[in-house]
Parts: C-alpha cells; structure tokens; sequence
C-alpha cells in the first residue's frame, strides 16, 4: 500500500462522528482488503474505510460527501469481476459487513427483509429453515451479499429457471446520491403505480444510490434435484438437446462445458469421467425429479437425442453425492485453471447464435495466436458463455496479458456483430467500461449519463464505474 | 363532440407529409374512437389521429411535436381503465394500429418480434401455432396491443406463475421524447452493461416514450389445465389454502370470488353453481394437470383443507369444457355486474395482509353507506383484489359517483396504511393521478419527474398523465 490519500481532518472527524471511531479504520490492512475486489487489476487506495450500522448512518455519510465532495465507493462481499467496488483513487470506502440483519420473514408472502450485508448463503440457509429456497446462486454465495448482488443483478447457475436477482427483489430501500432515503416497491407483487424505479437501482453497480435494505422472495423447495450429463459431438448439437428437453420439461439448469475443460478437471480434481466416451461437448442439464413419470420423459427425451446423433452417451445422478459430482464437473473447472492465469472474459448472445459466435472467436483467436488454450464453458441455457484462454508455459504473465487486450477487442467487435452483451453477468465496473459502446449506443449511455444526474447530482456514488 | 381544437397549418401539413394525408384523421368519429379508452370519466377531444406505418415515422411526429410543442398521446387497444390513453385537451393521437407485424420469431431463442400495434391475442394465437404460448392474458386481450400493454405492465389471471408484462420484454425499441430512437436489450436473457433502461419504460404510460417496437419472450405450452374450485367459509382461510398449495404445487392462478358475486353470475349468465354448498367466498386454483401423480396430489391438499374446515366444499374440472366453465364463474363476473353501475378499484397489499385489509374497507363503507352492496373479486396469489361496489337503484347515477369519489379516499388511505399500491395493475393515467402520493413518496414522485425531464425535456410524450 501507498501513503494514505488525504481525507480533510473535518471530514474524518464528521465520519468517526457518524458511525463511532471505532468504525472509521485506516490501516494499510483495511485499506488493502476493503479496497478491492476479486479483480487485481488496479491498486487499493482508499483514504479511509467506514462502517455503517444503520440506513441513517449510511444517508448522513453520503449528505457528508456531497457536502465535501467525497467519493464513495460500496464495498460488500468484494467477490465482483469488473472492479465495480474498487477504490483506486483515494474515495471513501463504504462497507455493509455490519448490516447483515434478515427480518420480517413473512409465510404467506413468502419475504425477508435483509440488510445490505446479508451474505448471499446466509438467505440460502436461512430460507432452507424456512422450509423455502432462494434460488440464486453462484461460485462466489459464500461470501457474496445482497446489496452487491442487487448492484450487480448477479446470475449464477439457475437463471433458465428462477432468472437473475432482478427477480427476486420485492422491494428495495435505497440511500440516493442526493442522500435521500427511498422505499420502493416495498414487497409488493403488482404494482403499477408510475415508474418502477427500483429497476434502475439493480444492476447500476452503486452508481445511483446505495442499496441498504431489500424484501428478497423465496420460492418452493424443488423437489429431488437431478442431472444429466451428456456428451455431445458438435456445438450445433447442444442447441437441439436444448430445444428438445424445454420443449417438453421445465429445466433448472441447462450448462455447457467442453472436453479439454474436462480433462483438466478430472485430473486436478478428485472427480470421475461421468462415462467412457469421449465427446467435444458436454451438456449439464438439471430438473426436478418429482415422479417417476417426470423421470421416464427424461429418459425418453434422452434417447431420442442419441437417435438423433446429437448425444453419444450420457449418465443421470441417482443420489444427491452423484449429483454433487456431476455439477462439480462443471463449477471446478474455474478453480482448476486457475494455476495458467486465464485471461476470462464474460459475454452473451441470444441462444440461437451462440454456435456462430464461438466459432468466429475461436477462429480469430486460433489465427492470430496458435497456441493459445480455449476453455469454454456457461450457462448455454441462456446464452452467456465464458471464454477462458489459457496461458501457454513459454510466455511471461505481461506479454500473455498484453495479446489478451488484443483479443478483448476483436471479442467485443465479434459481440457487437452478434448485438451481444459485453457484460453478461459480471457488470462494467472500471474493467470493461472502455467497452461498453460495443453493447450500447451512444444515445443510451448519454441516457445513462442523464440519469445518473438526476439521482447522484454532484458525482459522489461510486465514480468513475460503467462511464466516466 | 365539441369543435377541433386548432393544430398550426403548418403542423398539420408537416403530419400529413410524414404519415400520408389518408393517415391523418380530423373527422369527428374518428376523433371520439381514438381519442379515450374503456374509461368514460374525460370527454375525448384530440385535435388530429395520425396512423404512423414505420418507426421512422415515429421519429418524424415526435420531432416535429418537439418543433411545435404539440402534446402526442399514444393509443393502442384503448382497453385501459385509467385515463392513460385519452387525449382530452386538443392533443394529436399516434395511433398504432397500422404498426401490426409479427416478425423473427426464433424458436431456440422463444422470442418473437412484435410492432406496438399487434393486438395480444393476435400474439397468443402466433405462438399457439408455434407450439409455445403467450401467458399474458386478461379480459381485454382480444383489442389490447402490445406496445400498451407494456406502457401499462398489463398483469392478469396468470401472474402467479408467469408474472407481469414486463417479464416477457426480451427488447424494446422506444422513440424517446427526444426523438431518439433506442433499441433496449435486444432480445438477451443475460445482459448487465449499464442501466436497464428497458425497464423504465415498462409501465411508464407513454410519458417517456412511445414503445414501437418488442421482441417478446414465449413460453413452454402448458399441458392439460386443471382448476379447482373450492367454497371457503371466510377469507382468512383462503391464505391458509393457498400456503398449502403453494407449498407443493405450482399453481398456475389463485383466485378468488365472493358468493355475491357467484350469485350474480349464475343468475345471469348460462352456468351452474359449482356445487350445492354455500361459502362465503370461493378459491378458484388452476395447474398443469400433467401426470396421475400432481393430480393425486392435488387431492391429497384439497382433503387436507378439508379436514382443517379451511374448505367446505370443491370440485375439479375433467374436461376443457369444464374448465372454461369454472373459469367463466370468475371471468364473467365484471360483465354481469356492468349493468349496477358499478365503482370499481384495483388495488393491492402484499398477500398476508389482505384479509385485514379487506375487512378494513368493507367496515368503513358499511358503516358510512350501509346499503351498498361490496362485490369483491381478485388475484388473490398476487395481492391484487378488485373492489366493486354497485349502485343501489334508488340512488342516482351522479349522486352514487360523487359518494364513490369520497369512499375512494377512504380506500387510498387504508391502501396508504397497508403500504399497498393505488394502482395494481391498471395504471396511473388521470383517474388515480390526485391519488398516486398514497403510494409514493414525496421524494420518489420528485425522481420521476426529473426522469421525465431527461427522456422527454418538452413534456410532449403523454403529458398530465401519472403526474403533472
């Protein structure tokens, strides 16, 4: 860590004032945790840490902001991809770890009320003693919170069924920039009572207030959870299996991943082939297994695709171990490749032209860089994929990074062709905001900047993420 | 109606180049048609229709409204019931109905692109012959369009299980006050690169913008629908009915009706009481009936009810025929109460308190207004109920009206107190624009109008509905 940027002494005292000294920290420590997230691609350099216990003590410290003119960045379980909760430039750090109530849990309703800090696997269990589910979930739940899941409109792996957090948000209380504190939509189901402002909130990464409190919905508890894995020759391939199981079967999931992906995770990983047969693709589908009637359509949808040649082989967990297994075929291969230092980039395009889109990539990629190892894997299902490139022994870390940038762009203008997502999942933050026109027109982000006027008028929530 | 408020010359030459001189209309029918919806509380007085054919043409009359400071309205089905579409005060009517493509449709993505103008069951019957299905569906859907039903979210029978309009919006593309055009999401499921602008319009009764042009998302066909209609003896009981259900079930719908209400149908319309039994009020539950297994189910709950005395009586339809009969028990209830005049209200609260909400209403015009009769009917599962209350005969037309306007008030603030909404599914318009500060904010009504500011800086995009 650098020397501490300067905070003005009244602005530090009015902070201790506001949340107790005890809550103000600015230790090198602290400054270097609470300053970034699971990117590493910018410095942690906030001028000090606070944290708040109430939603009052959250609005009188955005009023003290823009008073002075202090930017704010949120910090919540600091697991975020695009550097949308780092503090690179001397901004105030605003950190929810000490608002993690959940309350007002409600049957009939079937909402909780949780604080902005609420880890994302504490509402899991939580629900779970409810007898209810909350459905989101992703690699990082462990440590992920609420309020940075709504910033972020976070995904994960059960988005075919149960969408994005978008869909779970009932209601949202949020601290705005002008230091205002709004209740939106609070848990109602219908509600058309003039703009639904509470969209704006998630997925704007902090830009426009801060969320400090949301009635979350749970959903029934599906019923004995199954996979099937199944091996597939060609890209092409997956999209017919796709359509033939949603045609007639709800699915919870729907993952790809391919053989490479595969091979490395069964090497580095305590985990079987889930058969002999070799494929170029596998295909991770998921449903609930309720009766036994449900269990022979899969089956007879299963074999209609092996007729078919759009599937070689496949196996269907008969226990919750198997199915444990079959998805960890799948959610280890991140870890697993980690030790190439992947280059990962994070985009989607309607399903339908998800195969083109991987085949013009992978072609641009191949040409300009032979050696380069592509890992893909996603939520085929809804037409976000991940692209991990693997970096070859024989080229140092700084160049490897260098030709990734040069692969970015090519990526994005293969996005843009396809009128895909530069950010399916992950968001724009500081790390992909240079490409964000690939996905948005001019007009839009002068809308955005328009609007991030209204809410945050003097600039101080969280600056310089998704647009300068 | 009254004499043509006056539009420029040059206004009216300028529309008629754009459009074609047979697309403009001045004629008074034409006037009076395109100039309200189903609410008959303002007298229609646009001062011209134009037929734009193209979003190009779009463009051109929102520029050129902008030019003039000429107020537009947008009308689609004119089926609304808040005064959203009615042109009042000399605006010029954009009319859709020339704008009626259906288009694209993609049967891995389930999408399908629709102009503002394509009327919802025209929708519905595409993706029937497709194979998928369409769930957004209310009374109006044979003259509804489109593009209103996502100025206005349109809800529905189904929003337990398929949500609200805004949930099958895969893309917008919306003329903006600025005449810009912007093409919002593009069919994506998965798309986090900046604010979800898209969202906004949803539900913003035009006042933004006029949506031109949806890809819209279809859904898995349905398999063998089934309802139940069980008699209830007191509204507290139907929440227990419904947790039970929901519990284990996914339920399509949950509605209720009252024995008032089922009084009036089966006395007027060709349909049998759906058993001997009297309840006070009647669920009617509907899934997808699609094994032996979810109907055993199904059986295995209802007598659960039963023994708890939460139900009295039941029956569950055998057939298509069956089914649309237990439906029409609740369908025809608006239609067999049109000839008393009725009152009406469409409010929510979240689900649990709906029951003392209800109670709380019904005391309060009991007691002020003893001889009225209350018809309650409603999205029970979704916390949207429909209050109606019918004109006595002795009373007259507008001394019954001017008595409503005073029990409305009485209702908004028990809605205030509940914290429900004052419009659940049916829109702000002009009829609960006094009223829309029982549901929002001070602060969050502010917000709206700066964001109306942004999107349309020369209040020409449906102005004086929702706020002023």
């Amino acid at each position: 860590m650098s020397e501490i940027p300067t905070l003005p002494a009244a602005v530090l005292n009015a902070l201790q004032q506001i949340v107790g000294d005890d809550k103000v920290r600015l230790d090198d420590e602290s400054r270097s945790t609470f300053g970034k997230d699971w990117t590493k691609v910018y410095a942690p350099s906030p001028s000090a840490i606070v944290f708040p216990k109430t939603i009052e003590q959250v609005q009188a410290i955005v009023r003290l902001a823009n008073e002075h003119h202090i930017a704010l960045v949120p910090s919540g379980g600091r697991t975020g991809l695009s550097a949308g909760a780092v503090a690179a430039n001397g901004e105030v750090v605003v950190a929810f770890d000490y608002m993690s109530q959940i309350s007002d849990f409600d049957p009939v309703d079937r909402t909780v009320v949780c604080q902005a800090g609420v880890i994302t696997e504490q509402l899991q269990i939580y629900a779970e003693e409810q007898g209810l589910y909350y459905p989101v979930d992703f690699a990082s739940s462990g440590s992920s919170q609420i309020g940075g899941n709504i910033s972020t409109n976070a995904g994960g792996i059960k988005v075919i069924k149960y969408g994005m957090t978008r869909d779970w948000v009932a209601g949202l209380k949020v601290v705005t920039g002008n230091g205002d504190i709004v209740d939106l939509n609070r848990g109602l189901m219908k509600n058309n009572a003039g703009y639904d402002l509470r969209q704006l909130f998630i997925g704007a990464e902090g830009t426009l207030g801060f969320v400090v409190e949301a009635t979350m919905r749970l959903s029934r508890q599906p019923g004995n959870l199954t996979a099937l894995v199944l091996g597939v020759p060609e890209f092409s391939a997956i999209m017919e299996v796709l359509n033939t199981f949603q045609a007639e079967m709800d699915l919870t999931a729907f993952e790809f991943f391919s053989e490479k992906a595969l091979q490395k995770v069964v090497a580095h990983q305590d985990l079987q082939r889930p058969f002999e047969t070799e494929a170029e693709f596998y295909a991770l589908l998921e449903f609930e297994n309720n009766n036994e009637e449900t269990e022979a359509l899969a089956m007879t949808l299963f074999e209609r695709c092996m007729e078919e040649g759009w599937v070689l082989d496949g196996t269907m967990s008969q226990s919750i171990e198997q199915l444990n297994n079959l998805w960890r075929l799948r959610e280890d291969i991140s870890e697993t490749i980690s030790q190439w230092t992947p280059y990962k980039n994070d985009i989607s395009t309607v399903i339908s032209k998800i195969p083109d889109f991987l085949t013009e990539v992978e072609a641009v990629v191949n040409k300009e860089y032979p050696d380069f190892e592509i890992i893909w894997f996603g939520h085929i299902g809804d037409g976000n994929v991940h692209l991990n490139i693997l970096k070859p022994d024989h080229v140092a870390k700084d160049v490897f990074f260098e030709q990734c940038h040069v692969v970015s762009t090519w990526v994005f203008e293969i996005v843009e062709k396809y009128r895909g997502s530069v950010s399916a999942e992950h968001g724009v933050g500081m790390t992909k905001k240079a490409f964000l026109p690939y996905s948005r027109s001019e007009t839009e982000i002068a809308l955005m900047k328009q609007v991030k006027q209204v809410f945050d008028p003097n600039g101080v929530m969280n600056p310089g993420k998704i647009f300068d």
